[in-house]
C-alpha cells in the first residue's frame, strides 16, 4: 500500500449485498490502509453500523453523505427537490472535492451514466471503458472493454485501444505495450464483421505511450497472456469473458499463484476516478475495489492517462516513452479533462 | 468406450501441425478402440507414415483416400478434373457410405462449407453450429455456437438453442434441458441489441426435448454451471469464451478433476457426423475428436437429434421426455435430413 490520504467515496446502495456487503467491504478496506479516509454515499443507518464497530479515534476517517432511497437529503428537508442515486451523490462529492474516487459495486450502466454526466468524458471518448486487469504467466494483461459499453464499432475499439495503452503505461508501468484484439483466430481475416472492420482500424491507429498494435488475439491469450499486454474488445464480449475465466479458477480449485480473476474494473474516459465492483462482490471484493480507487489516486493515473492522450493526440502520432512527454507536467491537463460536460 | 464398428473419415491436412499431428493422434484413437476404424484423407505419404508404425493385422482396419495439394486424385490422372479440399473429399466418403463420420482440425468455415455442400442442412438450419460439452459441477454444460456461424441474429440463437436442446437430450442424456442465452448480467434486459432481441424470442420459442429456456445467464455459469443444461450464444461470443476457459485451466496449472475445456466440437444442423477439432490442435486433442465422432455414431446422434427436431416442428410444441416421440423410430428421419441439399 503507498503512502498518502486518499478519499473514497463508496457507494453504499451499489450490488446484490447491499448495504452489508458494501459495509463490510469498506471496513476491511479502511483497517488495511492507515491513509484511507471514506466518505459513505447512502442510508446513514447503514454508515452508523460502520461507524459502530470503529474505533473513537478512527472515526474521523469517516464522514457520511446521506442518501436515502434515491434523494438527496439535505439538512432542511424543504431543500431537497432533485432526485438523487447513490452513485450520484458520490460522483458529485469528487466534483465537490469532498472525495478524490468513487467506488460503486451497482448497476455498471448507472455508474456510467452518473460519471459522465458529473465529470464529463475526455476528448474524442464517446464510450468510456471498464478495463480489468488479470494475471498472467509474464505479467498482467490489461483486457477492455468488460461492460461501459455493449457496443463493437471500429471508432470505438480503436479508441479503446488508445485507453488501454495508456492505462498500461501508467497503471502497469508497461513501456510500449503490445496492443491485441480479441477474435477467434490470430490469422489476418478471422472475426466477425466488426473484427474485420476493427483490424485495418488498428493498423492505422496512432497509439499513446509507445504502444504498436500486433494484430489478432484469441480467447487463450486473455487468460494467459505472452501475445499481447492490452487486449481490445466489445463490452459484451469482455465481460463474459471475464466472468468465465473467473468460474473456471472458481472450477479448478482455485486462482493461479499469481492472482484470480479481477472483481474490479476502473473506469476509462471520463474526468476523474472511478471503480466498478462486479454486482454480486463480496466484502473483499469492495475492499479491492476501494484499493485499487485508492491505487489510481496516488498515482494520479487519470490525470497521467489523460495527459498522455492529449500529447498524442496534439502531436498526431505515437508518444513513446523516450519523447519525454510524460514528464512534460503539462498544466492544462486537468483543463483537458473537462472540455466535454455533456454526455 | 462403446462396442460397434464405426470408420472414421479423417482430415490428414487439417489443422496447424498437420499432417504430423493428425496421423499421431489417430494412432492413438486406434490403439484405444479395437472397433475403430479410419479412413485417411490426403496425402498418402502421411497415411503410409501411419500404416507403417501398424501390425500388419492392424492395417485392415485402415483405408487411404488419396488427396493431394487440395485436388484428388484418381488411378488415371486424366481423370482429375475438380479441385477438392481434404475435407470435402471425407465428407464425400461418407455420402458415398465409404465412412460414417468425418473428423477435420482445419479451418471451421471450410469444413462447414463442405458439410454443407455434401450432407445439406436440416430444415430450417440457416447457420450449422459448433456445440462443445463443458465439464461443470454438478455435470455438463453445452455451449453453443463455439464458432460454426459468428452473428447473434434471434432467429439464429433459437434456432441453435433447439439443436442444443435436442444434443444435450440425445448425447448426454438429459431430460427437459434447461436453456439459458449468455449475456452481462441475469436480470431481464440485460445485454446488447442483439441479446434483447433475442431474450422474448426464446420466451415464447418451441423447443425439442421437454427444453425449457430459463432466461439469461453469464460467462461464470458456462464454467461452474447449475443455472443451465445448454448456454445459447453466437460464434465469437462462445469461441472466444471457450478459448478464456481453456486458458484459464492451463493458468490454474490443470483442469478440474471433472474434465478441462473441451478441444473438439461437433458440428450441428447438417445432415452427418462431423467432428471439428482445435485448429493448434495436439495428437490427443485429435484423439479425442476422433472418439467424440464415434461416440456420437454408435448413438446414433445425428439421425436422432434430426428426428427430435422434426417431431417438434411437426407438432409445433415441445417434445416430452414422456410423449414417446423420441422411441417412434420413424422411417423418414434419414429422409428428412436430405431434403434440403443447397447451401
Amino acid at each position: 500500500m503507498e503512502p498518502g490520504t486518499v478519499r473514497i467515496a463508496v457507494d453504499l446502495l451499489g450490488g446484490d449485498g447491499a448495504p452489508a456487503v458494501v459495509v463490510d467491504g469498506a471496513l476491511r478496506a479502511f483497517g488495511a490502509d492507515p491513509d484511507l479516509h471514506l466518505l459513505l454515499v447512502g442510508p446513514p443507518e447503514a454508515a452508523d453500523e460502520l461507524l459502530g464497530v470503529l474505533h473513537p479515534a478512527d472515526r474521523d476517517r469517516i464522514s457520511v453523505r446521506p442518501v436515502r432511497r434515491g434523494v438527496a437529503m439535505g439538512d432542511d428537508p424543504r431543500r431537497v427537490s432533485r432526485t438523487e442515486t447513490t452513485v450520484g451523490a458520490a460522483v458529485t462529492a469528487v466534483v465537490e472535492r469532498s472525495a478524490d474516487a468513487v467506488v460503486s459495486a451497482g448497476a455498471t450502466g448507472a455508474t456510467v451514466t452518473a460519471a459522465v454526466l458529473g465529470f464529463g468524458r475526455w476528448p474524442d471518448v464517446r464510450r468510456p471503458a471498464l478495463v480489468a486487469t488479470l494475471p498472467a504467466v509474464h505479467g498482467p494483461v490489461v483486457l477492455l472493454d468488460v461492460g461501459g459499453s455493449l457496443e463493437a464499432r471500429p471508432g470505438t475499439l480503436a479508441r479503446h485501444a488508445a485507453l488501454g495503452a495508456a492505462y498500461t503505461r501508467v497503471v502497469h508501468g508497461i513501456a510500449e505495450p503490445r496492443i491485441g484484439l480479441l477474435s477467434v483466430g490470430t490469422e489476418a481475416g478471422k472475426g466477425d464483421r466488426a473484427r474485420r472492420a476493427a483490424d485495418p482500424v488498428l493498423t492505422l491507429a496512432s497509439l499513446p505511450a509507445g504502444a504498436h498494435y500486433v494484430g489478432l488475439v484469441e480467447g487463450y491469450d486473455v487468460a494467459v497472456g505472452d501475445r499481447a499486454d492490452v487486449i481490445v474488445t466489445d463490452g459484451f464480449t469482455g465481460n463474459v469473458l471475464l466472468k468465465g475465466i473467473e468460474g473456471a479458477y472458481a472450477m479448478a480449485g482455485g486462482p493461479p499463484a499469481s492472482g484470480g480473476a479481477p472483481r474490479a474494473a476502473a473506469l476509462l474516459g471520463v474526468a476523474g476516478t472511478v471503480v466498478v465492483c462486479h454486482g454480486a462482490a463480496r466484502d473483499d471484493d469492495l475492499a479491492s475495489g476501494i484499493a485499487l480507487a485508492a491505487h489510481l489516486h496516488r498515482r494520479g493515473a487519470t490525470a497521467a492517462i489523460s495527459g498522455l492522450l492529449a500529447d498524442q493526440a496534439r502531436t498526431g502520432h505515437p508518444t513513446g516513452p523516450g519523447s519525454g512527454a510524460e514528464g512534460s507536467g503539462r498544466a492544462d491537463h486537468g483543463a483537458d479533462q473537462r472540455t466535454e460536460e455533456t454526455p
